[in-house]
């Protein structure tokens, strides 16, 4: 019996590759001689990079770059199995995580790093890339990630700005000149699933602002200030990113990519299926495993199990499990979808840090279970 | 599609019933046109009464009994459905959970009430008793319960001694003349799991004593009263009940049964078998869904899930899912007895209160995934 075990990571317990194993052992318990085949998967959040690497086997290269708030920090990009198409998740060098609580503040967080991280990668030789850009601690616009590529960003004295959200309404010219030419040549693939413009009370800092610690007052400096920048943007290339849909996404970065990139964008999970050929390994399966930590009503919309379902109902209807750290409200939706059923893995009255610290016994139990159920009807 | 809903009661959460319920309202919701067979089961502990009764469509008679500690009472015996048959529960009259932890002292502690249930249902024209004995508070050999059928426990100046596992030392005579002619007439079915003998270091006193509040001193002085009121049973009925396996179970009432009472034992589950009729109501069933407030090595000797595991084989393997409000240890050894799968009801971490809340909703839900899961394969 082919099974396809396609979890997605259970944040802050399991990575997605050792929940695929977690969940294959407990299927093995029951079905020794079944044929596992294990697709790490994520939804262009966290975890992207390792889902395509290791569906790809590809590598990592590790490099330091600037922070969100400009400390050096240890990042890494990945080179895909094709040795060609790197995997950048930009939260690993502007991320949200990288910076404590009480000092996140787009007033200053940049997205330098993330440019660096793409130099890096061009001075690598590669030319092919794709972009996770969630989780961002920014709301410069992208500006700092131009700037690491050699964008002049000038004040009205001819000066460079600096760095951040807070800086973008000094900018008098954006300069061209230096910007790194390799990019012309390359191609970009952004995996996003925010559709939100620019500025606005639907844009990039009314709608994340808050979530990077912006105040209510911070927030409507951040809008004014990337109306501004888009105001500029608008005059240097004819290209109108105010009410311009994903131009919000992280921070504005989405903007510039389609300001100043050969960019396209495409749904997070999407991405992830392609590349890790999901499609293709679902042939023959009998059934499917997927997982989350959190499965509830947001899971419709473009997580993981959707993906992995929406592949499974293309290959006529294999049925696909959820196992989850938390089951919460609004699943009952997911059953139109092509999911079969979503399982818990907790197994007793416990705190979500007794879960997290069990995680692997409990998916793996969990696993064994749900099989021995779906089992009891065939066999 | 039949299907039988067979589970205990999850202890402080829902009886038995309520189980039966909540697993039928999951159910139904995959499939609505599901043929429910609701047979809620008890293992011969709390619960049993319930489960007789509703099965047999008997009914229950309130009294008002004396308690363990001579305090009055609330409690009440089943009749059958077939008008003849009682069943009492030993811990509505004489339980550990009618005293506060910090009374419970098994020197006082007495089956008076018991004895009284007993001769109110006599007197109710029943003469076909079901007694299930679990959960007592008391260690005094019965005494109390034979003290209020009419049995004269004598001190050595001819005086009816007191009451409770103290009082055993001061008995020098039994007194059957007055004793409740009635019983001979009767049929007793004592229904309970305890094979210990009714002293020494495996009888009542030294296994069962420390968890009714005995200290270890208390312990030895129970033990030498059990032994005395042993010796005095023997000289006048030439039973033995010292060594006799079952002797020991509830603080000795066992052995009162046995030297007393025409009365024979049965393990607590397959009485339940017996007089719930679960046999022929699995007849044609699909598959089976029981259920207990934690599941675990101990599930395995003769707890509900396992009495209903026994009957499922009889009728060809039907598979057998138990929902768990806990999932403890050692559940392996369940699957050769003819479990199928034992599911967690627990969605998310919490607490054991939150879990006992919201118990009717999380099994509700537990069922259905389950069935969702067990359905993948025939659908």
């Amino acid at each position: 019996m082919k099974i396809v075990i396609a979890p997605d990571s259970f944040k802050g317990s399991l990575t997605a590759l050792e929940a695929a194993l977690a969940i294959e052992k407990g299927i093995k318990k029951v079905l020794p001689e079944a044929e596992t085949v294990l697709v790490p998967v994520a939804d262009g959040g966290e975890g992207t990079a390792d889902s395509l690497v290791a569906a790809t086997n590809g590598r990592f290269v590790d490099v330091v770059v600037k922070g969100p708030l400009l400390e050096p920090v240890r990042a890494a990009y990945g080179i895909l199995g094709d040795q060609e198409t790197c995997v950048i998740e930009m939260a690993t060098a502007s991320g949200l995580n990288l910076i404590a609580p009480e000092k996140r503040n787009p007033l200053f967080t940049t997205t330098f790093g993330t440019g660096e991280l793409i130099k890096k990668a061009l001075d690598d030789g590669c030319r092919n890339f794709i972009l996770a850009i969630g989780g961002s601690a920014t709301n410069d616009g992208g500006a700092g990630m131009l700037q690491a590529l050699g964008m002049k960003l000038l004040d009205s004295d001819g000066k460079p700005v600096g760095f951040g959200g807070g800086e973008l309404s000094r900018i008098a010219a954006i300069d061209e000149s230096e910007f790194d030419a390799r990019i012309a040549e390359a191609k970009f693939l952004i995996a996003t699933d925010v559709q939100n413009p620019l500025i606005g009370v639907n844009g990039a800092s009314h709608v994340f602002g808050p979530q990077k610690g912006a105040t209510l007052e911070m927030v409507k400096v951040l809008d004014r200030n990337l109306a501004h920048w888009a105001d500029l943007i608008e005059v240097k290339t004819g290209i109108r990113l105010h009410e311009k849909p994903g131009a919000g996404a992280a921070g504005g970065i989405g903007g510039a990519f389609q300001a100043f990139f050969p960019a396209v964008t495409k749904r997070g999970i999407d991405l992830v299926m392609e590349y890790t050929k999901l499609g293709e390994k679902l042939e023959g399966a009998k059934c499917i495993f997927t997982g989350e930590g959190q499965t509830d009503f947001q899971t419709a919309s473009g997580k993981t199990p959707m993906g992995v379902a929406q592949e499974a109902k293309k290959h006529g209807q294999i049925p696909v499990f959820i196992l989850a750290g938390s089951v919460g409200s609004g699943i009952d939706q997911l059953y139109e979808h092509g999911i079969h059923s979503v399982h818990s893995i907790i197994n007793a009255p416990m705190t979500l840090q007794e879960a997290m610290d069990r995680g692997a016994e409990l998916l793996e139990q969990a696993a064994e279970q749900v099989m021995r159920t779906y089992l009891a009807s065939i066999l």
